[in-house]
Parts: C-alpha cells; structure tokens; sequence
C-alpha cells in the first residue's frame, strides 16, 4: 500500500505540473471567457488543465474513474476515483489574483486519501496524504495552535456563496472569532494557508466533491481537521457544508456556534 | 515641473524598496503581533517599514509632510505631503497572501498627485502620476472598457468593513453588475487589478487618507476614474467612501446605483 501511495503521489504532482502549464498562458492574459449555463465562471484556462490532466490519467490510470469539474465522471473500474477542479477560485483568476489553485485529489469508497492544492503562479505546492504529513513545496508544515475561539482568524470566500440561512449561521461563528481579522476571497487558497499555520478556520457552503476532496488530506496531514457543519466527516455523500479547524481541539466550539443562528448580517464595522 | 515629478516618482520607487526589504522577512514568518486600541491588526513588518520610508524621508524630503499610518503626521513646511500605509492589507497579509500592499502617495494641497503601489512578495509595482502613463514593473497599463454596467466585474474587501447602511447601498451597485464574478479580500490590490484591466469597480467606504490616496494616481493614470459614492473627486478632506472605475463611462450608472437602497444582504447564491 504504501509503495502505491508513493506512485499515486508522483502521479498527482505530474498532474499538477500538466494543469499548471496549461493554466499560466492564461493567466492575465485577458483571453475571452466563456458561461456555463449556471452562469459560473470558467476559462479556457480550465479546460485545457483539466484535459491535459485527463490524457494522462488516460495512459496511466485507465481503469480509475475520473470526476472533473468541466467535464464530468468518465467512470472506472477499480473504484478508485481522480477527482479534479482545474481552477478553483475562478472569479480570483479572472480578478488577476494568484491565489487561485488547481485541485487533484484521490477518493476511494468516498473518502480522500491524496490531495494536491498547486497555485501555478507562484509556484506552490501542497501535498497531503492519508498517515503522511502534509509538505509545501517539499518541506513539512504543520497547522496552528488556537487557544480560544476568540483567538481565531477565520476565512471564508464571501458572503454571496451562502444562503441567507447559511449565512446567518456563519455569522455565529465568525462573530465569535477574531472577527477583525477575517478574510473574504481565497478559495482553497485558504486551506493551504490553514496547513501552513497562518489561518484558524475556514467556513464555507456550497462546496461540491471537487472543490473540497483535495483538501481534506493536506489539511488533515498538517495536524488540523475538516469536517461538515454538523462535525461529522466529510465523504462523497457530504452536503458541501465545509469546515476546516487548524486545531482540532476548537472542533467542538465551531460547531456549537455554527449551529446558533444570530441573524445579525454586518455585526461590526472594520477599518481597512 | 517635469524634472521635480522625475525625482519624486525615483525617490517614491526608492521608498517602495525599502518598505519591501523591512517586509520581507515577517511575511509568513508567524511572528507575534500586536493589536492596537482599535484592534485593527498591525504586524512589526508595518511598523519596521514605515521607519525605514520615513528614515529616507527625513534626509531627502526634509520640509514635506509625512502623514503615515503607523506614527501619524510629522508637520513640514513645504506643502507637500508623503502619505505612507507601508501594509495596506494587514489581515491579507496575516492570513499569507501576497496580495497586500505597501502605498506611497504624494499629495500636494490635498491632491494626490503621485501614487505607488508596491507588492514586496511577488515583485509588483505600480507607478502612477499625474500627467503619466500608469505601468505596471515598468511597462505601461491600461483599464479595459466595460460597455455595461452588467457586464462589470466588482472587488470589495469585505462586508465587514461596510456599516448596515454602506452594506445596503454597496448591494445596490453590486446586484447590477455582474454579481457572479464578485471577488471579496484584495484590499489595495483590487484598484492594483483594476488599473491593469483585470476589473471594471471597486467600491468601498471607511477608507482613510493613506488607504485611498496612492490609488488615485494609478488608477487615473491607466484610464480609470476614482470619486466619492457621490461622484466628486477624492480631495483629503473626502469621507472615505471610494469607488474606482475602469471605465470612466460607467461612472454615472455606478453612482446612480450606488445611491439605491436595495437592503438585501445576500441576493443571489454562488457556486464556488
């Protein structure tokens, strides 16, 4: 097992490189963009990294399944699943802003095992993987203490990706942080940066398979935790309620206040 | 004139130099920082590098104002003023984004007539003056044209540096616009994008002087426009309530839109 994981890691960093090369032409190059019907935001940044991803895993993984966040799931055999989200944070990349990153994630029965998050600007890399710690750029790294809810920056990618509902529950969380030090925008840029020590906690809903698998692995391999809002694990099956805590140990204070519902829409007023 | 800009734009890129070297060494370092009465965050990298401007400053520029964020207003004779935020940003920053700034601003009777905005991390400037192509490492920039106000792509830090009221008109502009590609986080890096085409508005309110000034010459000097959410000039005695535009033939729906009260927090539903 661990020889295989070794070369699903290799894999997964050549996958990154491939998304990474296709991805850079683009990037602030004001090429045109296209719509889904959705109305989300997509490039042809997005689709050239995740067909050069697929032609790989095509050569060499040709029974794993592949869910892609442009071009869907091209099922398999093996029941091992290469779940991959070329760009997330695509409003970011459109905004010009190198904090975007390319997901690629191995899922078996469900569950992530392997996760890459690769900002190809630049030239970052996280990498994760069930009982292996979490390296950036080769090194090890590792999440943060947080002594009291009140202590903790949290991160979230903006209030327009919640429901009202959804919203007014963040807010019983967020309002129980170091609500000063809150940052909008980020995407999964944000779970790297709680990996590496410099954020508590991200909270987000909406998430779909390929935006979150990725991410459990390096969160989880640097010493924090990811989990739903109910602080169940995160599987295939998860509604795409995400939280991720650098310190475990404040897993049951997130959740507690996650479930109150404050209702109190811009409760304070910051300076920049 | 001429020459006295030329040596005012080398001394402000001299600045810009030094405020990235005292910077350099905190980022991503999980240095402890302080907090200031008002709990807005403040790291010894702001501190280290607003010296080491001023340091130069007292040397060369001896009779002008300095107006910094950190150490506040040293009175000169000259009528000219340096206005300095050495980390515009601070929570970006904090949480490892190398999207902060450092601004320099030269302001002349109120009038930003010189701005810099200076990325230390990633190796970005730009350079704006009165008069002068904006540029962007050197070379120069422009905004891009933004045909309707639908079809703009907007930036603000975040709701939270919005009161009730600000949040509500902020809706107003942002449900016309192409509310889908809103990006949240940036701080000075937005208005940064904005000059080089990668935005069409950036709306905020709570700015201060040294938040807004150094925007202004950059962001002119590429074809955009900046006023108050009334549409006047930014003057030093202005509220602080700043809107940016690419697209200078935007600024009439933007202002109109701004002016509506539309009071919903969280219109419409993202997906990541």
């Amino acid at each position: 097992m661990k020889l295989n994981l070794d070369a699903d890691i290799d894999l997964a960093q050549r996958l990154a490189d491939a998304a990474g090369a296709a991805i850079r032409p683009f990037f602030r190059s004001g090429v045109a963009s296209e719509r889904k019907e959705d109305a989300s935001p997509v490039t042809l940044a997005d689709q050239a990294a995740e067909e050069a991803m697929r032609a790989i895993l095509r050569v060499e993984r040709p029974d794993d399944t592949i869910i892609g966040e442009e071009y869907g799931i091209t099922a398999g055999t093996s029941g091992r699943s290469w779940v991959l989200d070329p760009i997330d944070g695509t409003a970011g990349f459109l905004a010009g802003r190198a904090i975007f990153g390319t997901l690629i994630a191995l899922v078996i029965e469900g569950w992530p095992v392997l996760g890459v998050i690769d900002q190809p600007i630049a030239g970052e890399r996280w990498v994760g993987a069930s009982g292996r710690k979490t390296t950036f750029n080769g090194q090890p790294v590792s999440t943060r203490r947080c002594r009291e809810l009140s202590d903790a920056t949290i991160a979230t990618t903006g209030p327009h990706y919640f429901s009202d509902h959804e919203g007014e529950h963040f807010m019983g969380l967020a309002a129980k942080t170091d609500y000063r030090r809150m940052v909008m925008g980020g995407d999964c840029y944000n779970y790297a940066m709680l990996a590496s020590g410099h954020l508590d906690i991200v909270c987000e809903a909406g998430l779909k398979l390929h935006d979150w698998a990725a991410l459990v692995p390096v969160v989880e391999g640097a010493g924090g935790l990811m989990c739903d809002w109910n602080g169940d694990p995160l599987h295939a099956g998860s509604t795409g309620h995400v939280l991720a805590l650098g310190d475990p140990a404040r897993q049951d204070d997130a959740v507690e206040a996650l479930a109150c519902n404050h209702d109190h829409q811009h409760g304070h007023h910051h300076e920049h």
